[in-house]
């Protein structure tokens, strides 16, 4: 199954495909499900239940409407760095023995098709096409063998860095955390529509159409299920908590001369089964934005 | 005013000091003016009205009752590292030009009383007494001028750090996050309690009643209002997000030879103004609680 989430007027809606066809139920209508981010964390047989409320609702017009992240409102976010051996390279980081994670907090995301801020305050904004996990049933101590059956699905991220305020200090948090750059979208897949752990995917991010990252899911150091086994060693994780598993090589800011992007730049995040997470860049209180052209 | 979050039986309850007492409603009660962390957002004027109401309830024993973090359940958790000269030559990093900041989630708060635990999988588990400042007025791009008039209180904070894991990768937050690990509390005091910014107040960590912090919150690298207008030009800043503004020196990692806590272990911090933390170290899954005693 495959979800979205949008607003559409100053109404919240919940939607879900059958075939290329959006059905879909907004807020205060009286079979409302609910936010999908407390559908996820009801389980797999709470989405079932609200994809069929759904389908009984309106065919939603996608372009009418604004794309919100699918997940990642409430909950932990929780990013790994150096995920991939390549890009480790790229920024000369050893190959980490575990994951190496920060946080990104919900003030700066932002959904497909919207528009992805460059600060005033720095030009260096960066693209990370990610593969982003959510988790449908919590726990701590999991087992790797175990783990996979707590994913719910997945999603796109697009790990916009500020590179300069990434760099400044030991911690990366700071450059991870602006308003308006961290992607989600465009939709939530529920597991069972990818291969098990997401491995095998082709991840490409285009910046203006040309290809700037192109990987495979497979090369990443740590797989889905040893990271929820490693991250509930130190946490309990809840339902609806969102692990973004780190950005293959490619990166602007590795590049000689670094490639940044600017205000008219459309970003694209493409994941084999995932859709693609399409933004568009502008100056912070700037020029009108190039969403929805 | 001083409000405490507290649990009794099953319910939720919140109180406010007079003198020495403590007033306050449970949850379910009619006057029951809300959760803390809503009434903190709501600004002044809102705490004000709450603690009026609540001197209207009943005494409350704070002996007959476990107290939870007063701050911390949502929004962000902003932690700085290296915020005091002696701290960052201690463990050996420059003093940094800029907060060097990381992320706490939820999942491992505790309120004053509880037990802090020790995980199964590393036994360097490490104190770190902090100030905690909690916003009541959010905003973005907040000049530092301005900076302490969106501040609504302080608290203090427990940073508990597993060290071993905050070191394993370039990134601390693993390290910061192990359940059980941060202590916050014992009240949330409001601003005008303390001098402007939560300068020149002592700060205290005890281990079994020795000392093992001493400082003075002025020493801090970057100050309350600083460090305000630094992250509001990163991010957008919300009514109850809280900011820990890094612990000085004495640490247990940066001693010959290191001096971590252990089951049985009591661990204190105090500042002038926000009374004692304290916390009772036990095993993960171990031997019974020494809290409460």
């Amino acid at each position: 199954m495959k979800f979205v989430k949008f607003r559409k007027g100053n109404q919240l809606g919940i939607g879900v495909f059958h075939g290329s066809t959006v059905w879909g139920l907004l807020e205060g209508e009286p079979r409302f499900p609910g936010d999908l981010t407390r559908l996820i964390a009801g389980g797999a047989v709470v989405l079932k239940a609200a994809a069929e409320v759904l389908l009984k609702g309106d065919v939603i017009d996608l372009d009418t409407v604004t794309l919100l992240p699918p997940v990642g409102e409430s909950g932990k976010f929780i990013c790994l760095g150096i995920n991939y051996p390549a890009h480790s390279a790229e920024v000369a980081l050893e190959i980490p023995k575990q994951p190496t994670i920060f946080a990104r907090f919900p003030s700066g995301f932002i959904g497909c098709g919207a528009d992805m801020v460059r600060p005033a305050i720095s030009h260096q904004l960066d693209f990370e096409g990610e593969l982003l996990v959510v988790l449908g049933k919590g726990g701590r101590h999991i087992a790797e063998k175990d783990a996979l059956s707590h994913v719910a699905g997945y999603s796109i991220f697009n790990d916009g860095t500020i590179r300069d305020y990434q760099i400044a200090t030991p911690q990366w948090t700071a450059g991870k955390n602006f308003d308006g750059t961290g992607a989600i979208g465009p939709y939530f897949v529920t597991a069972e529509e990818l291969p098990p752990g997401g491995i095998n995917l082709i991840l490409e991010t285009r910046l203006n159409g040309r290809v700037v990252q192109h990987a495979n899911t497979s090369e990443m150091t740590f797989g889905v299920a040893k990271t929820i086994a490693f991250l509930s060693e130190i946490m309990t994780l809840e339902p609806s908590d969102a692990i973004a598993l780190g950005t293959p090589d490619g990166v602007g800011f590795s590049r000689t001369p670094p490639l940044y992007m600017k205000p008219g730049d459309i970003c694209e995040v493409e994941i084999t089964g995932l859709g693609v997470l399409r933004n568009f860049i502008v100056d912070e209180g700037g020029y009108a934005s190039l969403s929805k052209r």
